[in-house]
């Protein structure tokens, strides 16, 4: 395990010149979010990472969180004190509302935050990634009277909070749920039901615990359109704002997982439990949805993060591990001198910085479409938001499988050894790519819900949006030829395989889901291209900058050994779902089955 | 976790109809060994893995082995009974000389064998497979006293063996191991030194375990050239055969791996045991690439055999797991029935039934080379399978990773609860790609020693057979329209970076290096395809024939939708080593430091 350093130089690099953070800070009411403000910011935070979190990351994953037998939940050694200090630091709060005692900056800001954290400890952020959830969530639906109530304790991180969607037969499917909520002649609801994969469920990093929790009233519609949301405390609260007692919500078990061992995930259950209802009866999926799509970014997002730690880790590995000689030493050489080590280091960083962009870029995105004075603008934002956050969950997610992987294969043997720390990176990353919706879900929501707004003109505008970079790879000059041909013909295949599904969707819905997840990572590579090629031209401006310096080679690298999988994708984003539906489960498990004849 | 259905129909449809197992029944010595009796053979394992050897997969994952306080090492629960009937029932002794109270059945039987048993418990199955590998080496390389002494209790699997090479510096780069052996009056030798990563370097499976050791002689050459080789047990052996006195090789510790836990990974270390020479002093690195050669195909089958199993595991959780209504349900679904999940098994399905028609060639080759009665033929298979064998280990291997990872993400959140079963296999079967030479090193081999074989011809041959499967798809019908082109294409792309390859080797081997890996992906896949093509077109004449019937969709599904990647590898295959040197390791690692202008 090697120290962590904070990528806040490529995080300041990447707002000012790749994603357009001026365009954030010149909204109203972010005026005191500049640029120099934000990076001071995430040098603080980014050293707080380094030296409070990133050294529970391994107690972590070998303790893990427990159940103890009085049905308490222990978080692992460090984990207490490091919460204590980050709210003590105030660093959840930086994104919130100044109204509720937050900073009031960008979600763009939010989310580097949100980055750093994940790079230092994937396990420990999530208790401030579900806070935050649930916090939007109130923001939008909550009364005032209940924003009074529960946001000010919550922002600071005082009280952490909680999703409650899944059940046992309600996982993708959520509008399956059963949780039953019954109204009280006080107002309040009775919450019974029991609820799984509850990340921070329960634990002992704050004194209350606020769970927002999805439930059905008795004679709500069936599906999703009859789900309510409540708040459901781990214990009441008394009218002067202190503690009474406790809930009918208890901690059931604790899973035991891949990774993130550090992370309580509960089964719980609600035994007449008092909740209160957010909004209305029936609203359930549309509050849960605001709490969603924040989340899908910043998991995301855990994918680039975890990328980040162990690309580093095994950057430390390989410029210090001595085996063998390259061509052309005269001694012993470190491994990063084999050129395959090379291209397992450079495959990580290019797609690290691609996804960095990629994921601030959406951030931004959300920030004018919440904060534009413009309400043409913000509509704009808010399709491209609704755009890209499939992509980024699913993509960041799916890399961060792959390059995690990457980083382990560097160790050779001693990756596999637990003690070297890479793979537990390996094995926290994955749950990214399955939970608030599953990859292919993702996928869906992009072929199903996304591509076809304003009959596909969302979509195609965004592409087009693309194409307007050319005129500046045209003119610069022989060192940018090569990516400017890569990203043309990848550009043309995004034009085409998209065309092919807004003309395929209407006749052929299933042949649009059977390509949609080749689809997705098609548009993953080209807008990751987009960006480093946008970051390696404005590179050309800032001499003796280290960060702008790897900007031309990254970028080139991406486009003339990476990017190029996009036409290797067409195949499959484009076959239909003949194939797919050509065996039956018994043809597909034949293998059960001895043939008669030899 | 659910039950083992060994693949048995799809082996012997292999052997029958794709790889051409009648040209090794053909063989001198193995007359016996026709395909009805190793069909017979072959249901038998299978049974009996199934039976006695997969139910101790679980219990091996939980338990792991275990070094005890007074250095003797304890297998997980039910190991020992599991190798007991695998000995009693004599399977590892069936692809073993008749001399030493084996089968003499051919090696492509005893792989067949190995997957099967792989299949089971990957943990469990490097017992055999090590003991195999020392067996090899003793048969080609020791003296008839040697083998006398040795084998017979080695072939029933009475006695374990080991390969012992890497040290703590001595990893990819075995020539810079130090452990010495110094001669003594009577012949032997002294053996001092550390091995670590030694699989099943000690346990309580048998009572005797022949470790085979690389040492350096005092006045041995520098590097791989000083290498030797000994037999150094475990127990000295008394003059009647009986285990005499403890030898001097000890286990200091066993390792904490991510998986595979019911395997001991052991360091050992040797205080003066004795050890007796293999052949002669500095032949030590032609003995170990005798059990490495091998040891590499098996390794490959790893990866096939563990993605069978958890393909299954996944194969039945989407049949039995209802979660919402697929396109035109009038109920609720299946998640077999939504378009993604089929496109995650049938990718899974179509690979593995190219890489055990992959393996399998290999095995036939490796067969043919050895027993053919005409010297060129068994040359000429040489060369083939010394061109296949990194090939089956790096495509098989890191497929192994994807195809688990699959498997693991149809499960959605289960799968990432240890208790589901499906994370074992992705953790198990992470270290193939790693050890036996990891898939670099592999990329290496096929690009530094195996392509330039005659000048190339070798390979440019082989890709040569490849095509003559073009006459047959072209009067194939309508059907086979798209397998055609799609092959046609892929060995285009191949030939191009083959000529690429031959042409800059020499000036350039450096770029040759930069691309071994995608390159060697491009292999894997069009060898894959070719075979999947020549399956399906024999199942046109099995009518009824369930593994028959599958045979088309799945080599159409292959060559529409995977093999069409090959396009997207051309770029990193030949972009030559330029990119991945420009940023050197400070540029590398520049997220350390803060950008100066923002």
């Amino acid at each position: 395990m090697t120290d962590f350093r904070p990528p806040v130089a490529d995080l300041a690099y990447t707002l000012a010149h790749v994603v357009g953070y001026d365009r954030v800070a010149e909204l109203p009411g972010f005026e005191h979010a500049d640029l120099d403000m934000v990076t001071e910011i995430l040098e603080e935070v980014g050293g707080f990472m380094a030296e409070v979190v990133a050294p529970t990351n391994r107690a972590g994953d070998l303790e893990g969180a427990r159940l103890n037998a009085d049905g308490t939940v222990t978080t692992p050694t460090g984990f207490r004190e490091a919460y204590a200090a980050y709210v003590e630091a105030g660093w959840g709060s930086v994104p919130l509302p100044e109204a509720f005692g937050g900073g009031d900056f960008p979600r763009t800001v939010g989310l580097a935050i949100q980055e750093l954290t994940m790079e230092a400890n994937m396990a420990f952020s999530l208790a401030p990634l579900l806070t935050q959830g649930a916090i939007e969530a109130l923001l939008h639906y909550g009364s005032d009277e209940q924003k009074q109530a529960w946001l000010p304790k919550m922002v600071t991180g005082e009280w952490a909070g909680t999703m409650n969607l899944t059940e046992p037969h309600a996982g993708s499917d959520v509008g399956a749920l059963t949780t039953k909520a019954v109204k009280r002649p006080d107002g309040t609801y009775g919450i019974t039901g029991q609820k799984i994969f509850i990340t921070f469920g329960d634990h002992d990093l704050s004194d209350q615990i606020v769970h927002l929790v999805l439930a059905r009233t008795p004679d709500a519609p069936a599906g999703t359109k009859g789900i309510s949301c409540f708040i459901v405390p781990k214990f009441l609260v008394n009218d002067d704002g202190s503690l009474g007692e406790r809930n009918g919500v208890h901690t059931v078990g604790v899973e035991h997982k891949m990774g993130i061992h550090g992370s309580p995930t509960c089964v719980l259950s609600y035994e007449d439990a008092t909740g209160y209802l957010i909004g209305e009866e029936n609203l359930g999926m549309r509050i849960m949805f605001v709490m969603m799509n924040s989340a899908r970014l910043s998991v995301g997002t855990q994918g680039l993060a975890v990328a980040e730690r162990a690309y580093q880790q095994s950057l430390d590995y390989a410029t210090g591990r001595i085996q063998g000689r390259a061509l052309g030493a005269t001694q012993d050489s470190p491994i990063i001198d084999f050129p395959d080590v090379r291209r397992m280091l450079m495959t990580q960083k290019s797609y690290i910085a691609a996804l960095r962009r990629m994921m601030l870029l959406n951030a931004v995105y959300v920030d004018i479409s919440t904060h534009h004075p413009d309400a043409a603008t913000r509509a704009r934002a808010d399709e491209i938001v609704g755009l890209l956050t499939p992509i980024c969950k699913s993509f960041g997610t799916d890399l961060g499988n792959e390059l995690t992987s990457l980083a382990l294969q560097i160790h050779g043997g001693m990756g596999f050894i637990e003690e070297t720390g890479a793979a537990q990176h390996y094995r926290d990353v994955r749950i990214a790519a399955i939970y608030e919706g599953t990859n292919g879900i993702q996928a869906a929501d992009l072929v199903g819900r996304k591509l076809g707004v304003r009959g596909g003109a969302s979509s195609l505008e965004f592409i087009a949006t693309m194409r307007e970079l050319d005129g500046e790879l045209a003119t610069a000059g022989e060192e940018f030829a090569s990516i400017r041909a890569q990203l043309n013909t990848s550009l043309d295949v995004l034009e085409q395989t998209t065309a092919w599904m807004l003309n395929t969707g209407a006749s052929d819905p299933n042949s649009v889901l059977a390509g949609s997840s080749p689809y997705l990572r098609i548009w993953g590579l080209v807008v990751g291209g987009w960006l480093l090629a946008k970051s390696a031209l404005a590179a050309r401006e800032l001499d003796g900058d280290a960060i702008a310096a790897a900007q031309l080679p990254l970028a080139r690298f991406y486009a003339e050994q990476l990017l190029p999988a996009v036409s290797g994708l067409v195949g499959a984003a484009t076959a239909g779902s003949r194939d797919l539906f050509a065996l039956d489960a018994d043809a597909l498990g034949d293998v059960a089955r001895r043939t008669a004849r030899v």
